[in-house]
């Protein structure tokens, strides 16, 4: 029938769209001689930053940034489940624990089946990604900690993974410490120098065996791997979130604009560039950004593609990975790899962008972490002593607030305003001694001590030494005496609160208390207490004194003569201060019979708006001074202010001395009889900006020791690491910042030597500091900035308390620390005095009518056997209940190996002596993180191989087995070990 | 012991956080007495818009617009499955066809289900939501069909609900025949003009019975609402897409910012608001806008917890709801209802925003888009005599592109450029004719026809009727002969191509092809055919003709003479034009005696820029004049070009006047022998805009009638409705916009009256039309404007053609139609010749060498019985098998009650003889879409009671059930019956 012919040449064009349902092939494992790509689907949640955490999870506040975990975490679920080759991991525990805790017992039924299957895995693992400058090492472990065992209780799991993608440089101790001391495998992270990074391309070095303790050497070794570039995935638009710009794979050949060969061609192109700087046939994509899987499907439909078209073309073989697996890869080379010691610190992504500022960005947050982090150790103390009950509060919404403050957007200062409030306002929560005690504002010990009335302080001290040190507490009258809980009378003293401290007690008073305090209290009284090891003393104050003692004032000015000095000190330290100059210029110990000439000041840095040639400005992350050298404040400003000379104050306790250095910088400086080192409380701000110029307001001490260029700073409050300014170990160091390039985070100190002595300066929160010139060293107490630096923020760091309407910059107020010893003693100062920085006497109030106080207290307490305490060189830096009643105890080694010659050495702790009145049952070491027995960790560890590895390794010494009879425990240097102990009841 | 009492005093702050795992209640229905709110989740997914529909559907070219449908119905599914209380609506099939194709069989089986249990419900339920002013509607039965037909094959279920929420006006077609004919029990929408808005809110009439047929009247009315604002949640800050800004309800009692309250407070507030301007205590709330729900779960996640705790208040009643659930509730109140009649054109948003420029914008694809609906109407007859078959292309993919052709942002040309070309390159998927015969480039027709050579043209005629029409073909020897398949010569004529053709045809063909046509033909070959109904004739054309029947040509100028007159036409229709002014000035009809004065004119209005006091610009969306006359092309122009005069060609079969308007408007003007209307061909652009002016070009044909501001305009080319200049039926019309205001879509023609005859223009695709002045008529031609009107699509209406780097404005060519008629006896032609337009001949060419054609191929061929065609007054308007092999037919009474003395009755259709030679075995009749049968359907329609009802309704006539032995089908004025039928084999 012919009209079939005709007909015909009617119909022509696409056959209908068929059905097409593609099962993509997304099982593939690794392929032994093909490039392999190892997608790791992740998110990274920042646990606040431009949002406050609950806002972050919550995903409310989203005109200030568009992000919320619970999308993720909801979204990660039905995702895993379409395909069981689909693997993704999760970070923040602070996000899943909300989470969680929110969830039916369905789907946690179901999530605890992902993760056993290693769909779904926990990688770091901490209740936040920490900071790594900014952080106390105690912090840092106890934050872990946290979120392992959770982990480990839920779903029977130890992260095997340290993932600090984004903190902005990285640390020795997070790599030995918080790295090989958890039993990770492997540490990956994002940001390291621009020079080293492009140094490490060439070398193929940007996975390393990182050796972070030269104490504990390869025996806390661990792998890590700095990415190319980012924690993003690599150029070549492979973004999937929801409305993300990326093209997606479109694959329906019944639609318009087929892909598959021009996608397949972009994602080979980025392996073999990759593969170009990376050893083995292994690389890793971090597929995923901040807060990215929102709708985790949209990232998966792609990555399925790309594994199935990929692995169809044959080119490189393509798949679902996690970091263990890709360590796993790596280990299976059998490849040997670059060493690495020391740290990644400073970080600069350019030439003129350190970020260096973030170590002392918002000093009043970094105080507060510290406080709270001293304040909390003490707490689970008493917590475990009295016994956890679930009836009354606990420590733990301390716990997880001062966990969420180790994030690195938060104790770093980098997070916006709001932010930084929520980040106090948590840790406000759960805290009872006197918050203001620091600005002298302390309702308790300001009562009115009328005939028969009593002010009764409990000190506890949470050392395992038995402690001496003064308390000073504020009182309304001076004619007051203390009595120790045996009616003896206690040396005391009472100095004059000075006018500059009374002016910040009202304001800030006010300011958080929305009112003005009702009594203004002149005087401080300071007196001696002696408190046992993990335990506390009982002292009672009482008013109507007849015989005061009082502190001795004397104005000191300089009557023309430019040669006049006086010295305070009541003991073996002597300061002596040019009279005319108002300024110190001797520190003179008699015991060790130090003489040093050594001034102290302050200057400030103006911080860059931005130059021509380069717009960055400094701000919350990046310091970058407008010149490279400082403004000094002296001299004609003192002159300037007749009305503020040198004030001395001295008494049977300790010398004050005081100095208005500028119309917002108040100093004391403090001697105290039995103390060698000179204690400075700062009063500094408002910074004034007025001149439209933001400043970086630093103290330097100087000497004129020869230090050669070198200095020494912390790591995390633990290891000291060398020095040396404007030079890097690990390559050819191009100098553009003369100063910001050359600071290093602090957060116990910084010292400097030369063949004679050592000047130790210590603090008491992070900052950043530096030795600038030899002789001398530096630290940054505050900045108050006009300009947002460029890296998020999008605030500029311009610090304000407010009283209803009226605004002033913010004012800091705190302490640092000098000493000089000669050369090679003063690790022991450093050691033990940072303990007392960190764990300061814990004090409570109470008033009392009559005596009836100690009979019906138990005035003094200690949980140490009275013929005992800690060996002089190991903290007891944990000691808690868990919730399954077990204990958990961490002992540390202060000391590195060399540091002092006595106390570098092997220590033994008694465990049956230091619980005197409990009897041990068991005790088991476990890793640091306590959540695996250390034994068990240790038989997993893996041996990596080393490049160019000496013959024989040095020698690392450790501890032993805990005898179980004796119950002693061994620590070599830099050891922590960590136990958990049943307590028969 | 007391040591507890003491350590008590440590610890205070929140209980830790503790499990809180809710189970939302969300399982409340409605609730009698209280207000009722109906969340109704929705998303509203263009078929194409700022991205083409592939592009939409896949999540590609997100850089535009953020848009991935594929996420939203992939994030659905488990969203629903977490709740079975959750409901969600889709409404576009385009884009569900596509996902469904993607799905396995498991996630096939699951949606069944949601679908089966009401979870998921299909709305609307085309292929798109289509426009309402620029679709005729045979193409919006079209692929309403190819939407519910797929519904009902793969779900069995029919949708009940018209949602036609985006497009802009709502047409009277829409309510009575997309609406109450395909069944739905309800039609809602979003856009009505603000000043109706204003009125219905205060006299709550949003929501109203329409009935929008006079001829059907309550046989095809509907429950209609407009919503208080837009189809987007009601205001107060309820919109949950991922990153969307309103505050979710934070009800963690363990976090911070706890809002319940506040929340619950802003939903009663709104709920409130809303029931103030509507009747009966139900309101609904569209939960969603455009291409929401990317991520499902964060927009339930919200309502769940409204619901929860807005039910725990008590206050109002929340529930989960959709358009189907609300209906129910309305109808279940028994409340009376405002009556509406009439449509909702034009729709203005604003005092100067008249959404009536897209009438006209892009005239060439709302051309193309109307012959491919006359060509797939054609093809789907031929597809059915030659038998579906898989093995072979189908009409198919020309049936989807049709469809999506229909959405309110494609033959609207509101969307943007790329998109309007990918609309176009669907349509051209599936079509051979020549598709640019239009500008004469044809090369099938264009062969040398040297000796024995022979071009065999096959015509097919899909009317119902015998027709006689000219068939014009461009040839490049005038030495041609055209024989009918018997042998005998048929009539024909050889025109002279005129130059403006021939230079589009050159430019053209060129941009379409890439390469300047090879031959270039100087002449159109007319030819008389004649064919049978659904059937084809063939002619053959030959060279080497010695007498050739050549026209006339002569060119005429004034010569000084301001009286001269010249006149064409062969037949009964003569024009006669003033040869001084080259302008047309008489119309006569020598057979009714016609003699009316008539001028036809161009001119354009200057599109606003935006003014001082109101920004709006008139751009694709929105029609804004300048100023409110147009300004004309005319007498001082012509003058100027003196080279361009008035050229006449005069032949057997037609006349036509060539005139030059401007040197960017050419027309010419034909006039059949055989028939008694004028056609005119005009050529539009470049529009120059080198004034930096945008130009929307009208034609205008003005009498001396006294049309008393009244005139006619076709609801998508169906019915026609009455309009008055500066009224409005349903309020109180305040007039911002005189020109604008006015306009109305035009899809068949617009005529005006007064008591002695009619004047009626015919178009041959979507325009905008009016009467501004009494006595005239005028339709807009083509726009070209350089500023965007602020509706979304971010681009000028400025249409380019571009070869390589030239371009230059678009060109449009196309027809309208001219005729006078004495009172009452216009519909007639406008009717039947309104069907020849849609349903032009249908030609394919083949080159023959020698006789043997008409011996291997059937030379004539008809469906229908010799002796048969329809009646005058039906057409068939569907023919087609379908896929489980049954035909579908629907037939169409072409008048409506009134409209003609004798063909406003009832009509008989014979289907015995309809098919003849074929034999039926099952007749069933069909609700329109044809996915129920009719009688099932009239069984379900509500009854809806009507404000104030007439105590007698007029009585409307339907024709009778079919007789299944004689197979007679009655349709009366107005009737579409739809049809399957089992033909035996």
């Amino acid at each position: 029938m012919e009209i079939t012919v005709f007909l015909l040449v009617f119909f022509t064009g696409f056959l209908s769209a068929q059905s097409k349902y593609i099962a993509y092939n997304t099982s593939q494992g690794v392929v032994e001689g093909k490039l392999n790509v190892h997608l790791v689907a992740h998110t990274h949640d920042d646990v606040g930053w431009l949002k406050t955490v609950d806002q972050y999870y919550v995903g409310s506040n989203n005109s200030i940034q568009g992000a919320c975990v619970q999308n993720v975490l909801d979204s990660i679920v039905p995702t895993l489940l379409a395909d069981k080759n689909r693997k993704f991991i999760y970070v923040e525990q602070a996000f899943f624990q909300r989470w969680w805790r929110d969830q039916s017992e369905v789907i946690q039924d179901t999530v605890k089946k992902l993760v056993s299957s290693g769909q779904l895995e926990f990688i770091n693992g901490g209740m936040c990604m920490h900071d790594e400058a900014a952080t106390h090492y105690i912090d840092m472990i106890d934050q872990t900690t946290l979120g392992h065992r959770f982990i480990k209780q839920e779903f029977n799991e130890t992260p095997r993974i340290g993932w600090q993608i984004d903190p902005f440089g990285h640390s020795a101790v997070q790599a030995y410490l918080l790295g090989a001391e958890v039993g990770f495998d492997s540490l990956f992270f994002g940001r390291i120098d621009y020079q080293d990074r492009e140094k490490r391309k060439n070398d193929k070095s940007l996975e390393v065996i990182w050796q972070g303790s030269k104490t504990l050497g390869f025996s806390a070794q661990i792998f890590a791997g700095a990415f190319p570039d980012n924690y993003e995935p690599p150029p070549g638009d492979f973004y999937f979130e929801v409305n993300d710009q990326s093209p997606v794979i479109q694959d329906d050949s019944n639609l318009f604009d087929y892909n598959v060969q021009e996608r397949v061609n972009d994602f080979v192109a980025a392996a073999l560039s990759q593969a170009n700087i990376t050893r083995t046939n292994h690389v890793m994509w971090t597929m995923g950004t901040d807060f990215k899987y929102q709708y985790a499907n949209s990232w998966f439909r792609q990555m399925d593609k790309f594994i199935h078209y990929v692995n169809m073309d044959g080119r490189v073989n393509a798949l679902y990975s996690t970091p263990s697996i890709y360590t796993d890869a790596k280990y299976s080379t059998n490849e040997s790899w670059p060493l690495k010691t020391e740290d990644f610190f400073p970080y600069a992504d350019r030439a003129n962008s350190y970020w260096t500022g973030y170590f002392t960005s918002r000093p009043a947050i970094k105080r507060y972490v510290r406080v709270m982090s001293g304040y909390y150790l003490a707490a689970r103390q008493l917590e475990l002593y009295r016994g956890r009950n679930n009836l009354r509060p606990k420590t733990d919404s301390l716990g997880d607030a001062l966990a969420i403050a180790q994030h690195h957007d938060a104790v770093t200062g980098t997070e916006k305003q709001h932010v930084a409030d929520d980040y106090a306002k948590r840790l406000s929560v759960g805290y009872v001694e006197c918050p203001l005690l620091n600005i002298s504002y302390c309702p308790p010990s300001e009562v009115d001590l009328s005939p028969g009335k009593k002010l009764v302080i409990v000190v506890y001290n949470s050392l395992g030494w038995r402690r001496e040190d003064v308390v000073r507490i504020p009182v309304i009258s001076k004619s007051v005496t203390v009595h120790d809980s045996n009616g003896k009378e206690v040396e005391s003293q009472i100095l004059p609160i000075a006018n500059a401290s009374i002016g910040i007690r009202n304001f800030y008073a006010k300011a958080y208390l929305g009112k003005s305090p009702s009594a203004t209290p002149k005087y401080w009284l300071a007196f001696l207490a002696s408190v046992p090891p993990l335990g506390f003393s009982t002292y009672i104050v009482s008013g109507n004194k007849t015989t005061v003692v009082e502190s001795v004032v004397s104005i000191v000015s300089s009557n023309g003569s430019k040669s006049g000095t006086i010295e305070v000190g009541q003991g073996n330290l002597k300061l002596v201060y040019n009279v005319h100059e108002g300024k110190l210029t001797h520190y003179i110990n008699k015991r060790s019979l130090i003489k040093a000439s050594v001034e102290q000041s302050y200057s400030y840095y103006a911080g860059s708006p931005g130059s021509n040639t380069d717009p960055q400005a400094s701000g919350a992350y990046i310091f970058r001074p407008d010149t490279t050298n400082a403004t000094k404040f002296e001299g004609q400003e003192n002159i300037l202010l007749p009305q503020n000379p040198l004030t001395v104050l001295r008494g049977p306790i300790l010398d004050e001395v005081h100095q208005r250095i500028n119309p917002w910088i108040y100093q004391i400086t403090r001697v105290y009889k039995g103390k060698e080192h000179a204690e400075v409380d700062f009063i500094v701000g408002p910074i004034p900006v007025d001149d439209q110029i933001g400043k970086e307001v630093i103290t330097q001490v100087a000497t004129s020791m020869k230090s050669n260029k070198t200095f020494y700073t912390d790591s995390n409050g633990r290891d000291f690491i060398k020095r040396i300014r404007d030079y890097r170990t690990d390559w050819d160091f191009q100098v553009n910042q003369p100063v910001a390039g050359n600071y290093y985070p602090i957060n116990l100190g910084l010292y400097i030597e030369d063949n004679m002595t050592e000047l130790s300066v210590l603090v008491d929160r992070s900052v950043g500091g530096s030795s600038i010139v030899d002789g001398q060293v530096e630290i940054m107490l505050h900045r108050r900035l006009l300009y947002d630096d460029s890296r998020g923020v999008a605030e500029s760091l311009n610090e304000e308390v407010c009283i209803l309407e009226e605004c002033a910059g913010l004012t800091i107020q705190g302490n640092f620390y000098i000493r000089i010893d000669p050369l090679g003693e003063g690790a022991k100062w450093r050691r033990s005095f940072g303990q007392e920085i960190y764990s300061p006497f814990l004090l409570t109030f109470a008033e009392q009518d009559g005596d009836n106080w100690t009979t019906s207290h138990i005035p003094t307490f200690s949980g140490v056997d009275p013929s005992y305490s800690l060996p002089d060189n190991v903290a007891m830096i944990t000691l808690q209940e868990l919730d399954d009643g077990k204990a958990l105890i961490r002992l540390a080694h202060l000391y590195e190996v060399g540091e002092d010659k006595d106390l570098s050495v092997t220590a033994s702790v008694e465990l049956k002596k230091l619980f005197s009145d409990k009897k041990i049952g068991e005790v088991t070491e476990m890793s640091l993180s306590a959540n695996q027995e250390r034994a068990e960790m240790e038989k997993k560890r893996l041996v990596w191989k080393t490049e160019g590895s000496l013959v024989e390794e040095p020698k690392v010494v450790r501890g032993g087995p805990v005898d179980p009879v004796t119950l002693i425990v061994e620590l070599s240097p830099m050891e922590i070990r960590t136990f958990t102990l049943i307590f028969l009841t």
